[in-house]
């Protein structure tokens, strides 16, 4: 009877802690990912010399710093007037918000701001963990 | 030798066509896609109510409209605290900018921007053409 009682006590125990595990597994692991959205207003004076560094020095953060696990940008298109000025979007992709953080501290990424720092008139940063359809 | 010369000229001129065609493919196919950035700040006076029904039913539009190919949403968690009070980013994804002018001018749009109107302090958009890293 100990035997079973033990026996018992110890499935009841594993299954709590497995069903712990998935609860958490559900709550988290699926919304860590995170987006990070830049927006640039150059300064009248920056050449298109100097925005094409800029542009490259952003996009090359992907291969110099391993927590970028994607990144893409372009120059606004939209027709709908509601730009604000903004004319650069880049969009970042880290897997956490450590990965983020990680990102933000990076030589690599504080040496691009210092280029950046002379021709930016002004930045817009959103970040935010995608939720679906 | 009159057909040699016609055979000949009708070749070299699908070969023109072709090389043409793959041109323009190259050129224009893979930059085709749009991505759509829409930041929102809320009025002080909307209600957590209010900001979930603007939520769902911006969501919602991903499966009202067919020219909406991706949607995903968020709220702020930058850290670096640039989002000049912009709380929400949606990022909405089209197969052409004829596609993101359709979504504009859709009625199921237009019955969401008088949803989100009575709401909405401030929002900002804009779009790009993705280049990679």
């Amino acid at each position: 009877m100990k035997t079973f009682l033990t026996a018992t006590i110890a499935c009841l125990m594993l299954a709590t802690l497995v069903t712990a595990q998935d609860a958490a597994t559900a709550d988290s692991a699926p919304n860590e990912l995170v987006r990070h959205v830049v927006l640039f207003e150059f300064k009248e004076d920056a050449t298109p010399e100097n925005i094409r560094k800029v542009e490259a020095a952003f996009a090359a953060l992907a291969d110099k710093i391993d927590e970028v696990t994607d990144l893409e940008w372009g120059t606004n298109s939209s027709p709908e007037g509601l730009s604000q000025g903004f004319t650069h979007c880049f969009l970042l992709t880290f897997d956490s918000e450590a990965d983020r953080d990680t990102y933000l501290t990076h030589a690599e990424h504080q040496e691009f701001v210092e280029l950046l720092r002379p021709h930016l008139e002004e930045a817009l940063v959103v970040d935010y963990t995608p939720r679906g359809k």
